[in-house]
Order: structure tokens, then C-alpha cells, then sequence
């Protein structure tokens, strides 16, 4: 059980946090960026050198703060190949370091289609008779739009490989709500989708008590969040939206249960580009990330106990 | 306006299909494989390769019957960064070759997150200041659970660089009604959704008068696609679900209007894969997909004048 391994290290280092790491080149501090520029020039190639550069850098500074980091797959895509061969770097480099890897891809489709997926980013690849490892995280977001077996088939592998996922429930955006929350007979479209994800993950149930198939729950929407830990007691939860969204320690302590586990919240901009607020030209990159994770574990740790 | 682009080109060709490529490695003819195996090894290089090989050998073969074709990501994914490189050079192939691309990817998040996917897959990236293109395709799919927030920068790429895409409105598979048919207040939530497609497309039509958010509506529920055909007169269908699914020329005539324009019907493996019914050895795959292309459009056109 793979929440399991993220549970037991969310306790080893009393930190319930994961950080994102979704680096558009701007939030790279100048002197990373300037190295790779210098050495693959102003192309997709020396774009993707400076990620890598400032993640490695990121992974170093936070590895003994935080139990998991979040590769967000956009900001990786939009640097096209050479940018998904430093994300498949990034996850394999925060694996070595011991951290928990969420593979941020809310990917969504199905049956062969989700399989693919699946093999790709959670399980293996068949190449003549021969299992391989792509990008291989511990844990994937999914968007279930499509239904359940746009789920069931990312379930599959994760049951085989002992690894988890998140399928979007109610998402912290601004416009979350047109669909998600619309009244469909009895129940919210978003109280729906957590039924339906806490049914197709049931029947396995990890030491903490949660199934492989958790749930994510925007930190902007408190209420929402309460409901849904008394709804869905055996999903784990990926809590996005804390920090620059407006989410606060007080509104995502909700998300956890009594012995302050079955959750993790996640913060992006705010520790990763914490750089930009020291003053300096962001040589102090490492140690102003660190000051921020800090910062967002105590902060945190005041409203959430962790037995 | 990108669909008028498309329309064009299925009038040209006179023929309202795309063709999927989504390969499998068993699906790929033998001597192909054994060839990529040979120089590459039984590696995720040497996968990759057959599939390359594969796609441009159809490509080659479709490129004068078939107005666009559609690279299914999950396929390249899964064999990681290296198939990622071939999705890109399949896409830039097929553009060569005069065909129209929808990168199938299904992409759905917010804000920023949402502008990085489309600066990759449609528009460019600025690095240092020097424009690039990553994936370039001309059109993608997008799933949009999390709202219009998950649909608007992707459109604001699509307006500034006369690309277009296709929202998931009512998708093929067995499954998809468990949400999309549920009963929000006075619509079903794939109305919801169809309906915020053409609202947020809204405002500029093109020459044959539809917006650049089209709409993902199944060939295996012609009845809703009936309904959708009256309900979004300016929305452009790209409809999955025909042959293999059970969706029939008959069931996708629907997905037409008057005159026989707005909608693209997709094949995959009735078209890549009909070398496997030849009784052949693989040899014949250019040949064996040309046939079943043709026969499509036939089919197709016994249903539907192209005016």
C-alpha cells in the first residue's frame, strides 16, 4: 500500500506537506538559468537544463524537510521532449533521495488508452518479452470525467506495483464549482466522483486504513473539505491550493483525521520560488526553500497533530 | 479560424475521418519491430523507433485519403521522453505531409498551469526571450471537470495562434454516463458542459461558422449526438467510437449538420491495424490501411454529403 509509505514518512518527518515542483523559466534564479543558456543556448534544450538544475538543486535543499515532491507534468510538456526527459530525471533523482514522487498529470481516458498511461507513469512497459520502467512515480493525479473505467485501469497497476493515485474530486480553482458542484438527484457532481473513487479503490486497505485510490480536495473551500473527510473516512487526500490560492493552515487541518493522518497539502510557488522574496539574486535559492517548507510545517503543525 | 482549416481539407478530400495513431507495439508489423529491435536493442529507444517507423509508413500510406490524423498521447508516454520525441516528429511528419493534427491528450488544469500545456501543444514558449514551438500541434483535446478556468487559456492560445481544440463533452466508452448523463437542475452535466463549450468559444465564428472549441461527443450514443447537433449549432464534433467501439456510419451521420460539415469521425484501430486481418505477414500495412481508410469513407458517405 503505497499511501502507506507516504503516511510513514509524513510521520518520520512530522511534515504533511509535498512540494511542487512546476519551474516556468522565470522562477529559475538567474545565475541556473544563465549556466544553461551559456552551455546549450536560449533553446528547448538549454530550457530544460536550467529545470533540471534548479530541481536537482530544489530535491537537495528539501529532501530532510519534506516527505514528497509534486513534478506538476505541464511545466515540463511545454518544453516538449527535452522537457519530459528531465522530468523522468526529476522523478528517478527525488526517488534515490527517498522522497515520495505525485507525478501531477491528471490524465484521463480509457480502457487500452488508460492502460497506457498506467504503464507509463506508474508500472512497466512490455518491449518484446522485456519489462521497462518510464517515468515510474510512486503516485499519479487523475481526472475521472469519463467514468470509472477511465479510473479502473490506473487501479489496476497501481495494485500490482503497489502504487497509489488521486482522482480530481473538488478542485481549488476559482471556477471549480460549474460542474463539480451542480446537484445531481441527491448528491453534488464532486460528492459523486468521491463515492465513486472511494468505491473502486474499496476492499484493500492499507495499516492507516486508506485504499490506493485517494481523493484531491482544494484547500480554498473548507467546508467542502470537512464533508468530505466525514464522507470518505478511507481515501487519502491531496490537499492542492494552500498558500498563493488563498488556502490557510486553519482551512486544510479538515482534511485530516483525528490522528492527524490521510493527507497531504501541497504548496508550489511559495517554497519553490521563496528566492524571490529574500532580496538577493537567488544564489540563496536552497536556503530560502528551505525557510519556506520550515515555515509551512509549523504553520501547519499548529492546527494538525500527527500520532 | 483552425476549423475552417480542417473543413476545408475534408472537403478537399471529401472525407470526414481522422485516422488514430495510437500504436501498441504488438500492433506494430513484425519486420518493423524487428528492425527497430535490431539497431536500438529491446529498449524504450528501440520501441520508440518501431513506432516511429510505423506512424510514418501511415502517414505515407493515408496522407492523400485522410484529412488529419490523431496521435493518441498516452501511446508515447508510456515509453517515455523517447516516446515523446516521436510524437513530436510524428506530428511535424504529418504537418509536412499537409495533414492536420489533433494531439489526442486530454489535458485539463487551471491558470497557469493550463496556458504551460497550451504554450507546448499549440502555441510557443518564450525562452530568454526567443520564441519556440515544443509539440505544435494544430488542435487537442481537453477534459474540463475543473471548469472554465481549465478551458479559457488554452482558447486564448488557440485565438492567438489560429489553432482550435476539442472539449470532452459526452465521451464514447461504456462508463461515461456515470457522471455526464446525471441530471444537473434542467440539463444533464455533458449539456452543461456542450454548453459551456460553445459559450466560451463564442463570439468568433469562422468561414463555415463554427468557434475554435469544439466538442468530443461518442458515435456510440447517436441520440445524444442528435440533441448535441441541434443544441451547439457552432460547435465542431470530433466523434470517437465508430467500428471497434460499435459506433456505426449510420449512428455519426447525426453529428453533421445540413451540409454536411462539422464533424470529424475518428478511426484507430480499423485503419492502423488492418494488417492484422489481411492473413499477411505485416508487409502490407500501407496497402492494408489504405483499403480500410477508403472503405471508411465510403461507409461514412453513403450517410453524409460533404457540400
Amino acid at each position: 500500500m503505497s499511501f502507506d509509505h507516504l503516511q510513514d514518512l509524513i510521520r518520520a518527518k512530522n511534515n504533511p506537506t509535498v512540494a511542487g515542483l512546476d519551474p516556468r523559466q522565470e522562477q529559475i534564479p538567474p545565475h541556473l538559468r544563465k549556466a544553461a543558456y551559456d552551455q546549450y543556448g536560449r533553446t528547448l534544450e538549454g530550457a530544460a537544463e536550467a529545470v533540471w538544475q534548479f530541481n536537482k538543486g530544489l530535491i537537495d535543499a528539501l529532501a530532510d524537510i519534506v516527505p514528497a515532491v509534486k513534478p506538476q507534468s505541464a511545466y515540463y510538456e511545454r518544453l516538449g521532449w527535452r522537457g519530459m526527459e528531465v522530468m523522468e530525471r526529476t522523478i528517478s533523482y527525488a526517488q534515490k533521495k527517498g522522497l515520495f514522487v505525485i507525478a501531477d498529470i491528471k490524465r484521463g481516458d480509457i480502457g487500452s488508452t488508460a492502460q497506457a498511461y498506467s504503464e507509463g507513469w506508474l508500472g512497466k512497459v512490455t518491449v518484446d518479452g522485456k519489462p521497462l520502467s518510464a517515468f515510474c512515480a510512486d503516485c499519479v493525479t487523475v481526472n475521472g470525467y469519463m467514468g470509472s473505467d477511465s479510473i479502473r485501469p490506473f487501479l489496476d497497476t497501481c495494485r500490482q506495483e503497489d502504487k497509489c493515485l488521486f482522482v480530481l474530486v473538488k478542485t481549488s480553482n476559482p471556477g471549480s464549482g460549474e460542474l463539480q458542484n451542480l446537484t445531481a438527484d441527491d448528491r453534488l457532481v464532486y460528492q459523486v466522483m468521491g463515492d465513486l473513487t472511494q468505491h473502486l479503490g474499496g476492499g484493500i486497505e492499507g495499516n492507516y486504513g486508506f485504499t490506493c485510490a485517494g481523493a484531491v480536495v482544494g484547500a480554498t473551500y473548507p467546508s467542502e473539505i470537512k464533508e468530505l473527510r466525514q464522507r470518505l473516512k478511507h481515501t487519502f487526500f491531496l490537499v492542492p491550493g494552500y498558500g498563493a490560492q488563498g488556502g490557510t493552515a486553519e482551512d486544510v487541518q479538515y482534511a485530516f483525521n483525528r490522528q492527524g493522518h490521510g493527507a497531504i497539502v501541497n504548496a508550489s510557488r511559495s517554497i519553490m520560488c521563496a528566492w524571490q522574496k529574500t532580496g538577493g539574486d537567488g544564489t540563496d535559492y536552497q536556503e530560502a526553500s528551505r525557510r519556506a517548507a520550515l515555515a509551512m510545517k509549523d504553520d501547519i503543525c499548529r492546527y494538525v497533530t500527527i500520532v
